[in-house]
């Protein structure tokens, strides 16, 4: 029997081993064979384990680490002078084989930036996308890439592509899932070159590739995976948050606006709570670096026990179903087939991949 | 005293003049000295005209137009073999000065091209952006490029910024409007390289530029305008409508589950319906397009009665605080700064335009 280890940036995000620690109970309790690596300041983790009932656990092991990475810190600061801190040292656990993944709610760019210079690419892959989980009317879509990189080749969009359909295939056991490429409207001759450029790619994939989705087709559910730049996944995964925010507010504070709307009110909580639940972000939380050559997830920086617990999760399923794995061999398969490399280079995307 | 004409494309949309007529009904009420011009077939006008009690108004005067363009027409056979549709003799009832401004809630993309082909551009400015309030928890916010341009150059982020801010100073009586640039992180490091000289031109161009903001500032209302590329802009835009559109959904079908939970919602019912207003797009629908030498406003394909009611009344504001005339004055000042001009074309930026 084997078990599966993940390594813990136990000190990152806003709240720290408080948080951390206690959803780590949490997964423990529900995953009976698997081990936790906690990595941070010893005596900050151990009297949080205490605390959390998990001193002294035979299924967690804590590796110290001196430093943390600051949420503002950029990468190469991060790289160069913070070989101690608790995110580099969580993922050179999985580097060094001790632990099959690695999870943090630290800095996106030093995460990223640490984890493709500790851990290298996928043979295939030039770069890693984040790709999260978002709630549909019909069920969830995995989006990438949502901020890894601010710039494309439709060879990129291949990649994700790719990569998106395998997470979606090993985690979720859904064979053959489909893809839709992000555009400004259904129609192939809509859209900016690249992503024209990068439909004729994914037509030719096999993959199951749906053609052209707008923003309105994501939360619809009208594919299993949409692809995009990192540019216009970011501000399409903030604006989903910052209006989901917003509208959930003007709910609130409809209902709570004086005493007597508060009474009128109360009997329809239990089912204000069963919606609230249902469009939870904490529930979507943790999101995966694909394209790396080992397990990374990234938790939301201010995620609580819940939300951290989440990720904690879909590290867990990502290793157990092989992920880095299946998404090998898929690109090997590709790659023989030369769909993988970027065509050759003109003057005109010369001049952007050096912008980047 | 003088009167405000607006040409209205009365065929337009998914519902044409069963919608139109009656809207415009409402507006003419609103407003006892404007005057409207219905562009469409005579026949269908004058149905809809005595149905809605606007037969024989000594304020509405029907222009006939033959033809009619589909919403999934493109721009060249809108504007070389539809020169009798409702739309184009709209437009052209702002050439001829017959009107002040008009509305359509035709295919966007004819509309943009046709009204750019008929009415050209304001001197200053290379290409118009598409422009619409977004509500914000503290009010309201201006977006443009929302899709009339997939990919920008700096300078024309500049001239978004410049026309968004002009609108916001002319129709709300803002004095001064903050401006913000869509980027996926508020420093400025972060971003692709067309946003970040953006944001150099921004700071030197006058405007009260904020710097940048992300897709949760948006709906925080941390600007006044937010200017952004067509392809993000739209993408934003249809995100932000399909989640709040999914988010409403969830509610009702919570609150109306069973018969049991209908009764239970009843007390709540009007808390819930005070919701619904707060976020109902129609109260948004109307989108500017700007930088032409006229005003255009377009509705929403689907716009009921009072969604284009409500675009009727922006029209009417837009050419009551004149607006063409307030950008007008701004970009000339600005261009003789030199402020405006985009820089010596490279090879690079070449290929791009020439793509759009």
């Amino acid at each position: 029997m084997t078990t599966t280890t993940i390594a813990v940036d136990a000190m990152g995000g806003d709240h720290g081993p408080s948080v951390i620690v206690p959803a780590c109970a949490d997964f423990l309790a529900q995953h009976t064979l698997a081990e936790l690596i906690l990595v941070g300041r010893e005596d900050a983790l151990q009297a949080e384990l205490a605390r959390a009932g998990l001193g002294r656990h035979e299924r967690v092991r804590v590796v110290a680490a001196s430093e943390v990475v600051g949420m503002d810190e950029d990468v190469k600061t991060a790289i160069r002078k913070k070989r101690d801190s608790s995110m580099r040292v969580a993922i050179d656990q999985v580097k060094s084989g001790q632990a099959q993944g690695c999870i943090s709610a630290g800095n996106t760019g030093a995460l990223m930036g640490t984890a493709k210079f500790v851990l290298k690419t996928i043979p295939g892959i030039d770069r890693p996308a984040i790709c999260a989980v978002l709630p549909t009317r019909t069920g969830q879509v995995y989006a990438l890439d949502l901020g890894a990189n601010a710039e494309c080749e439709p060879e990129h969009l291949l990649q994700f592509g790719i990569m998106g359909a395998m997470l979606c295939e090993a985690v979720d056991g859904k064979s053959n899932p489909s893809v839709g490429l992000l555009n400004i409207g259904s129609e192939e001759i809509k859209g900016n070159d690249t992503v024209k450029r990068a439909g004729d790619l994914l037509k030719r994939s096999h993959l199951n590739f749906y053609g052209n989705v707008e923003g309105t087709d994501i939360f619809k559910g009208t594919t299993d995976v949409v692809v995009c730049d990192g540019f216009v996944g970011n501000v399409m995964l903030k604006t989903a948050e910052g209006a989901g925010k917003m509208i959930g507010d003007f709910l609130k504070a409809e209902l709570t606006r004086n005493p007597f709307t508060k009474l009128l009110a109360l009997p329809a909580l239990p089912m204000i709570q069963r919606f609230k639940t249902r469009v939870d972000s904490r529930r979507y939380n943790g999101a995966a670096m694909l394209g790396l050559a080992g397990i990374v997830v990234k938790s939301h920086g201010s995620a609580d026990r819940l939300a951290f617990a989440t990720a904690l999760e879909r590290t867990y399923r990502e290793i157990d179903h092989d992920l880095i794995g299946k998404i090998s061999l898929r690109l090997a398969a590709l790659d023989a087939e030369g769909l993988l490399k970027p065509s050759p280079v003109s003057p005109q995307s010369a001049g952007l991949a050096a912008s980047v």
